[in-house]
């Protein structure tokens, strides 16, 4: 039975196409015949619980295509991650309102958040379709080869490390940029797509899934430094030491200990900034440069994958026709099928659920510092068409005059 | 007398345009028949003392307008600012290899180099025409409208603007992005053309025109944060307070205190962390977030105004021109003429030389954290065409069932 009434809703970080996802649900949903309402939540899950909802029925098609193109959640997002009881409070609204099918945009939390109320409809013999569609710029959800939202904040991070290595190639030093990730390297390894000639930056890339020793990453970047006279550096936000304690804090500690002080080194500048001084102070490099990408890598207009966005409007389609005719909830995963072209599949909630994927050892080369190729096979064809491309002068140099050797 | 030999060099902090310039210098020349060598210096004023030059009348047509389309300085750039001995000694590369006309690219600190580079040549009677070509993304050159390089940082600066307010209402709370410029606000104050609607950020923009006082900054972002629930803000790196200190060390000085050390808070997320801290402790709000655009925004490859491309471009070949026809040495200044077009002067050397613009008043709204219509109008049409634009739903609420008021 077709449900009358559906409900989306949007979690966790935004990405660039998270609207592309709830375009796709929305516009799929209102071709069939049955459906009356589609209904959204503001800020996520607490939107229902707080029977905050838009009625996106009412909304113009032509608006809705502006707004898939729009980055961030365009019906606001939460951090709320909901326990049993909280997912029985949004289960009683979906009730009260009538919802026959609920989708949920977002990572493995939100994933799980879906299974759980699931649970609770078939408890309650209640008929409820529940899908959860993916999402995240971490693409750290297992059963996908890569997930709605990565693409384009790696291909941010690519024109980033490309602009930067420039940049840092005209005014000779060390340069480190902190790329977001704490448990997955895979964003920070899409700086490598960032480098095209053999003596490019990024030279070193640290990522959470190989434990970060300071005293080896000084000498990487002595080593880089006395070869080029300039190193690129970029680091994942997660790296920790071989504990698993992030060396932002270690580094942070170090500090307030030499000072005798207790002071609270946190902030979203505080590792980039403290790799630096380790830098100036153990390698005696004058020009140390450190760069957060923060916020940007997600959020900036601007800077989208074209194959992200449609891979995006599809998973959301593909949500509503897997909850109007397959009979199952499920989370909607993009499996590959030749390069490039995807398909997508139900996935059982519990799969994906509160697991968390880190890039394959196979992508990561022996060094510990670099990617393979195998990683930039996989990545090329998501970051989409239209990537700026860097170009240098050739090296015809001039016979010196005055001071001959 | 047409020179046969000429010489271009980059200088200062790099642009996503300033390879227009030299693109537009060197096919310029070209085309003119008495020409019979372009050269460029390696790393600006220091290559030239160097001898360390490549012939650029060897590179393909094809591969400057490539690397005309790249960012940051192809010729690679300096920090150096030459004193009369300094300069001495480039006047005397430049007469050993015969060089009849000097280009350089930069700021105001270049254009200075350029003019005691020219007395030099006067003084040994030596004929060499010396033009200085403007280039930076502050936009603080006296004499122009508005400086290459300018217009593609601002519009790095709206559009990140433009997400970040987006990411902001999505998941409510403080956000503050520190934005490059120490004397001049210009570049900071272009995160208001990332604003659509009313309540969109940033909402609170300051810049070094302005004294920065800590504690009506708090009060303002009080203000909004209760207004709205959240609140974005804009920051010059170089604000100060009323004596001229710059915030960052205020608060830094403040931060040791407490802790009875000697702790160096330098580094570039310092002082959006800072001012987090600040706002996290004396306003007791959970959620602050703070960014520092770093030099994603000058560097940053893919995000460029073709009206600044252009002009960039122009000032190039303009120069040429000048260096050509007028007999004159001096710098090259941008008109504005209509809205909008711009003309291109030749200005003496000592109109720009050493001198430093900050924003206008007229630019500056009373309040002291907004620009005016006036800016609005002067910036919008520098960022060029195909600019992102927003969108949002419609707020069609659904009546609730179960929580009636």
């Amino acid at each position: 039975m077709t449900p009358k009434k559906i409900l989306v809703a949007q979690g966790g970080g935004p990405t660039a196409v998270i609207n592309q996802s709830l375009a796709g649900v929305v516009l799929e949903a209102r071709k069939f015949a049955g459906v009356e309402r589609v209904y959204g939540a503001h800020h996520g899950v607490r939107g229902i619980v707080d029977e905050n909802l838009l009625d996106l029925t009412q909304e113009t098609s032509h608006n809705l295509e502006m707004v898939a193109n729009t980055p961030s959640s365009a019906l606001g997002s939460t951090r709320d991650k909901p326990d049993a009881k909280y997912c029985h409070e949004i289960f009683k609204v979906l009730q009260a309102h009538e919802i026959g099918a609920f989708f949920y945009v977002g990572g493995n939390d939100s994933s799980d958040t879906v299974r759980i109320v699931a649970d609770e409809a078939i408890k309650a013999n209640y008929a409820l379709r529940c899908v959860h569609i993916p999402k995240t710029i971490d693409n750290d959800l297992v059963g996908n080869d890569h997930t709605p939202g990565f693409p384009s904040a790696a291909r941010f991070v690519a024109q980033a490390f490309a602009g930067a290595n420039l940049d840092n190639a005209s005014l000779p030093g060390i340069y480190v940029a902190v790329v977001m990730g704490r448990h997955a390297g895979f964003l920070t390894a899409a700086s490598a797509l960032g480098k095209k000639f053999p003596e490019d930056g990024p030279h070193l890339i640290y990522v959470p899934e190989r434990v970060f020793d300071t005293e080896k990453f000084l000498a990487d970047v002595k080593r880089i430094y006395e070869r080029l006279g300039r190193c690129v550096v970029a680091v994942s936000e997660g790296v920790h030491d071989a504990a698993g304690a992030p060396i932002v804090t270690k580094l942070a500690e170090q500090v307030e200990h030499d000072a005798h002080g207790n002071i609270q080194l946190s902030g979203t500048g505080a590792l980039a900034d403290l790799l630096c001084e380790e830098i100036k102070n153990k390698l005696k490099i004058k020009r140390v440069r450190g760069d957060t990408f923060g916020y940007l890598q997600r959020s900036f207009i601007g800077c989208v994958s074209d194959v992200d966005q449609r891979e995006a409007r599809e998973v959301g389609e593909k949500a509503v026709q897997y909850a109007m005719w397959s009979g199952r909830n499920g989370s909607v995963s993009i499996k590959r099928t030749g390069f490039y072209s995807v398909d997508y599949e139900l996935v059982p909630l519990e799969t994906v659920a509160g697991k968390t994927r880190v890039m394959e050892d196979e992508f990561l080369s022996d060094c510990g510092t670099d990617v393979t190729d195998a990683f930039r096979l996989y990545l090329r064809p998501l970051l989409g068409s239209g990537m700026p491309d860097a170009y240098r002068l050739r090296p015809n140099h001039v016979a010196k005059v005055l001071h001959k050797a």
